[in-house]
């Protein structure tokens, strides 16, 4: 389904028959802090950038990419999926082998294997689970900095913990999105919760069918201005079907967050 | 008795009267992986370095720093302790805060504390804990490449473990040292020990009185040999009792280790 957005690959590579083409998923780790995006953009470093440089170089053929999620600058993944076409000849272990010695330790490509004709990593994702850090302590961490979103002031987690259970269930998220003229902004949350993993350390998990650009982030900064006292946990329904942007919380910045896993 | 190694501090900002010098302490965490280390060296950027001079911009006098563990180019820390003299008038809480804010994340002062005259970070430690964190997966790791040493090759965790025990005890650890001539290389270590933190996660946590110069660093690159079967869990006490560096194996790289408490 995805056969439009893909340029013809090199032919002479391999059979013409349609049993002689083969799709690729990878399973992709990065560290987003030296990247603007995953999406290539002309003349800034990204990760689809990088990716499809080093598949181009190792298989010879145009490459490209369709992907589960498309993560912001300073974003993170531990489980980015892509898919592309690829010469069925081509031996996936070692394949992701050679883009590890190439793109490794900054882009890491976790699992490489060959998948049915039809697979595509953005269209037939059934869900996306998004992770994103709190430190909260008065001081900083040097560990964490560049992975989680340091809140010197004191945060309630029993405020944030009920207040991320309304976004639970099918809603117009357009009070926590960027806007995107002529899209719609209905997204089915599957679930929201917060976990202390000790030391200041707070993670909020958040699975959805889909999410909107900057959702994630438009909501942890919400949940954080409820754990903050700036605003209550019941405030939280009300933005959702005000559907105004004005009215939800701050941002959360970007480094925070990562694309943890995407289920097929 | 650290008196000799630190410089009049500018006694017009404080009494002279005995009472009226303070001593602190700092604990101090910091990413060591843009550092030449922590002592301060000639035209090399070092933890040293620029604590000294943010203590003496916010001081305003002379300062010296006593430290717990002159770790090398590229080890962390997450409990350094250093001791200075300094103003009796001095609000730690203040200080820590001001020194956070020019340094932080990249060095973060946790606790700052006015302690007895007499103490000093070096001398009156009674041990020092390190941490050293290897991950052992085909592929490398893009959130833990700062952090922990990559190795792909299959470690077998059960003779790594055996291997840890003979370090205990009190030893000449010679053949686990780089060299430094004139100086006694007998230490005691409390504790040795492989912790599996699943996922390929292995953290080796040791403990000792003090520590020679690249030791824990050459254990565990002798350690991990074992782990691959180039060396046997019997191995380690003849390498001891030899008292030959050669007979050790590989000096295990900085970036993995971390000094992470010491104990007064």
């Amino acid at each position: 389904m995805a056969a439009a957005r893909e340029p013809a690959p090199d032919r002479s590579l391999f059979d013409d028959a349609p049993e002689g083409r083969a799709r690729l998923k990878l399973v992709v780790a990065y560290d987003g802090s030296d990247f603007h995006g995953f999406a290539s953009q002309p003349d800034v470093r990204t990760v689809e950038g990088v990716l499809v440089k080093a598949l181009e170089k190792l298989l010879r053929h145009e490459v490209a990419l369709s992907c589960a999620g498309r993560t912001d600058a300073g974003v993170h993944a531990w489980g980015q999926v892509v898919s592309l076409e690829a010469d069925p000849g081509v031996d996936p272990w070692r394949l992701r082998d050679s883009l590890n010695a190439i793109l490794g330790p900054e882009v890491v490509v976790r699992e490489c294997e060959m998948v049915e004709a039809g697979f595509d990593a953005r269209h037939s994702a059934a869900s996306r689970a998004y992770r994103y850090t709190v430190v909260n302590r008065p001081e900083p961490d040097p560990f964490l900095a560049r992975y989680a979103w340091w809140v010197p002031q004191p945060l309630a987690l029993a405020p944030m913990r009920m207040a991320a259970d309304p976004f639970i269930g099918e809603h117009d998220f357009s009070a926590f999105c960027r806007r995107v003229d002529g899209k719609g902004r209905t997204r089915t949350v599957t679930s929201s919760r917060w976990i202390d993993l000790g030391d200041g350390v707070l993670r909020y998990d958040v699975t959805a069918t889909a999410f909107c650009w900057q959702m994630v982030r438009s909501m942890v900064g919400t949940l954080v201005d409820v754990g903050r006292g700036l605003l209550r946990p019941g405030d939280i329904t009300a933005i959702l079907r005000s559907g105004d942007r004005q009215a939800a919380g701050q941002v959360a910045p970007p480094h925070g967050l990562c694309l943890w896993e995407v289920a097929y």
